[in-house]
């Protein structure tokens, strides 16, 4: 690692201060607001007792996410997606990944035949949104199932391991953990990870912003991924009071 | 008024407890939380320095509003108007509603030619939403207009006077302010009182959703819209420290 | 009243010449032309044999509206909404605006679970098409009501009272009733109230476009379309031949 | 020519009676209600001082129609396309037709660059709504080129010859002019033809509905054709007393 | 006939070269890729076990046909319907064409309860892209009835005549067959034409770009079609070996 | 490797026949044919002499890519696109990563402040649609650009380096190369590797579908994609007779 220079003189391989709020809003089965720093998304899990018409008298339940960014959760204010009728490239593919990631860690037949909402909505953005969604959806879901089986609805839970996400990026020719905006803006290299609790990869999204890089520089961001998706599993587990 | 039962024990002409948080977030120009009891509603002032076609060139300015509801902001899981591509007529009458009463105490000509919009994003819904919007959203618009004038871009407000709103309704036979979710499904009568500073109306949208009411009724119900946005503004003032 | 000059001299508290032709069409249920002066507004009245989602199984009926402006009824040509893809907010409040206040004079259970279809689309506009649609609208119900009775679906009148609707405003300090274009253009506030044969309140919605207006202006402009509507009441009367 | 019965006792060769009214609507540069028999259709000529993008800076105007129905102008009520988000391929259909029949006879040089929109709403429908949207279009047009000429906004009309139209259709063997709604729906085939002042061809739309057509019965068709068109130009000539 | 210079020396009354290529893809029921010179359509055809609403428990089939061209099938790129969010005016009249087209030659009560979809999609235009469609989609649907006699989901044919379709036109006083692009942008008078194995009509769509045509010029154009249509139609049984 | 029985009997390593058929169809500047196995995508590559908002006197040009699959490319019948009114998300994502891909290669200043379109058309599918269009549209984008250079729009490439995509997953435990649908269906682990002819990471696409996958799993895939893909280069080389 080098000395580059970061906001709060955090390391490279150090995430910024990570909060997890349970019980943030009243109505949700589940409800999470995560801070990384200055990103804060809002992650509410809903429970329906409905699946969509591709499970339906399958047996199986199903999991599945929205994303949404509020106008003025940018530097500059950016366009309500309701407003202008239709969700962005870049919302989609991140309410997909979101999705795939919780269904990676649930049982689907365990779950019974209900959907699982995953709602992700970004109050304030400073880079990670995705991985913050990822990482506070989690603990939303896993508050939503602790709630359907104290009401019996389920006798054990769906859930199979812990999921957790981070970015990680090369900038100036450091690799760096958990990138924040202005990182994120300069670095040549932007990779998100999504991991299961028992360290194993369930997505990885790496892209050349500026010049292709290197299976050596790819080995050492997978490595930086590896250690701060540990400490996130932590605090989720120190968040549900499971440690 | 007779003895009707409310949360909290509150009296038929008494607000529920209001809070108002300047700053909740950093990057708008004026960010308000606002909550009407548990009514929580984000309101954040962003200035663009363009004005829409009808204003260009007429060396006014224009100021607008949008109005949106997190899908879990409610009871049960709310359609996301961005994955459905289009705002509800709701959605837009409130918006609208909002926009004009901003504007009803701007002078838009004092304020340039930029735009301010009023993103009103409701977190938690329990009844009022669109009141507590307009009453946050003068906040918001009021910090971003300080701003202008400590950046020397206005040399002096365009804010001609305070604006708020509250709920006023029957229920059972009797007159409440500020309607909670629970009142407002079993009231009669709903009314939205929109009013400056000075006690003037901006708007009045009353709606009979049972028995058509009487003209006593209505005067019952202005008498106490006029006594809770009396309140507001008081609120309002101190939040904003130049009572 | 001040001596305010209108358009034919008539006076600030006189309606426009109204006239309601009854069968302006012959395959809706009930079709009526009204006319408050230059504005002309076809409503026609459609009964389907089944109820939206919302009703189905509850033994109830519903009455809904639908609202639209042909694009040349205006002094320039406005963009046909159906070839931009979407109602305009104005539209929707509108049409909102009709149903609520037909549905207030309708018992839903006594009209059984069918639905009935308020169109009113405007062939010519000049000020008031919202209000002369929801008093021509009633027409059309009614017609397609007796309609149903003659045919033996309903043994008896699901319609609990007429309903009628007028604008006024205050234009140069004079409350004026039923305002023309040029007045409403012109007006400080404009008021649309919605009334039943009774003299009851079912709509009430008042903005300030100018200045805001004060509580004894709100009492002169209430007073106002009291009148207005009686009169108008008086007419439907007239025209259905049940005076 | 067999003895097929036709409603009101007309002749297999024989028109609905027509009737044109000219000023229907009082905005409109031209405001046309056509009536053939029970089919009413209000044609308004809408001038606008530019035209589209691809007309911009060549010196030439540009004609173009717009086509809608009244939800109920039908035997059952019909979606409303501004509430449904799109118009229908048979509407875009029907306005691209009247469009290319209308340019067809205008020198468009002439016409300088503004664009004259022809907007063809059908208040009642009872076959043939688009031959008589734009025959009666036509009338409108000349209006407003009338009025473009009288201001001296043009010095010469762009008009180059008449143009109108008529349905024809082969029911149970027969060849018949200008078919009704009862007509149509029993029709084996149906052709629509739009035709100069001069007697020339702008457009030939021919359908077999049933089995296909063999060119004696089209010779048969387009003879009829020919004769209803003469009669409808000189109905034009009556309206625009230019006869 | 004159002596007009066409590409390749083509006579004025000759076909371009025409290329019927079955089975060009693997997974539809019918995949043809049919060339008209340079213009090249893929047709396929698929069946779908179910019908449309308006079909269902009639005993009968549908027929039904899309089409699109691909951004860069012309000369300049055009942009892609599927990004825009509609599909022009223009598709849908063409696809519209295509269907009732394949319908007039199908029996759909013979055809049983299923739809079969005809997708033409325009790999590469150079005018005719309609007529080679509809001559394409007729082999393509053909080898799906082949494919369902021999799987014995149909005991007999539900095709009752070929169905063929060809342009022609009047560029600078001659009457052409089979117009290419340059062709029909500068023709006068262009007319489609679709007519079934025994010779008869099933389309007929003529328009005057430029200058009305006369009578005696519609009948040297429906002869020329004629001739063209009946060596298309042999075209196909070569194609498809039943000759 | 073990001994997965692969069709046509290919080794867990080894590529489907590759072909790559330069100007496929005529108009565009760039259009390949590219086969990987019964997977078939036409790309087309289209010059456009400006360039999006973004860009605008930025001395830049811009390279982007728009997917789509035809409805009968698959084993069942899709729906079109363009007939549902937009573009699904998979859609979406897939058409961002080619344009992000070949951005990758390009020197925007080089290039000028022109638009590069590359479409990528799935005729017909059997896994690895968008690997194929990666590359084909490389060679497309080629073939582009050497007209700009032969015409003398442009003095040099503005292509830094070769482009090329390839997926790996795991199927039963065995890492295979260049997933068939079948492959694709059962695999676990499915990635999506895009790299430069100098062996460098461009884009990395990782999905674990069933269970989460470990780093050394994700090693091998890694190093098979870095064979497919230098071979691909190759194959583009040789294509291109640059080799």
């Amino acid at each position: 690692m080098t000395d580059f220079l970061r906001s709060g003189g955090r390391a490279a391989d150090q995430l910024r201060p990570v909060r997890i709020t349970r019980g943030f809003t009243i109505h949700a089965e589940g409800s999470v607001l995560i801070e990384f720093g200055q990103t804060r998304v809002l992650c509410t899990a809903s429970v329906e007792e409905k699946v969509p018409p591709h499970k339906k008298g399958s047996g199986e339940g199903w999991v599945t996410a929205e994303y949404g960014m509020l106008p003025r959760a940018t530097h500059t204010r950016g366009n309500r997606e309701a407003a202008k009728g239709k969700q962005s490239g870049r919302t989609q593919e991140i309410q997909r990944l979101i999705g795939r990631s919780m269904r990676a860690v649930f049982d689907l037949a365990a779950l019974g035949e209900r959907t699982l909402y995953l709602d992700c909505d970004v109050l304030q953005a400073d880079g990670g949104t995705r991985t913050a969604a990822i990482t506070g959806a989690f603990v939303a879901a896993h508050d939503a199932v602790t709630k359907l089986i104290a009401t019996g609805a389920l006798a054990a839970s769906p859930i199979r391991s812990h999921v957790a996400a981070i970015s990680v990026g090369i900038v100036q020719g450091t690799p760096l953990l958990d990138l924040e905006y202005v990182e994120d803006s300069a670095c040549d290299t932007d990779m998100n990870v999504v991991m299961t609790g028992a360290g194993h990869f369930v997505e990885v999204q790496g892209t050349a912003e500026g010049a292709a890089f290197s299976r050596d520089e790819m080995d050492q961001l997978l490595a930086l991924a590896d250690k701060g998706i540990a400490e996130l599993v932590q605090l989720q587990k120190q968040a549900l009071q499971i440690a």
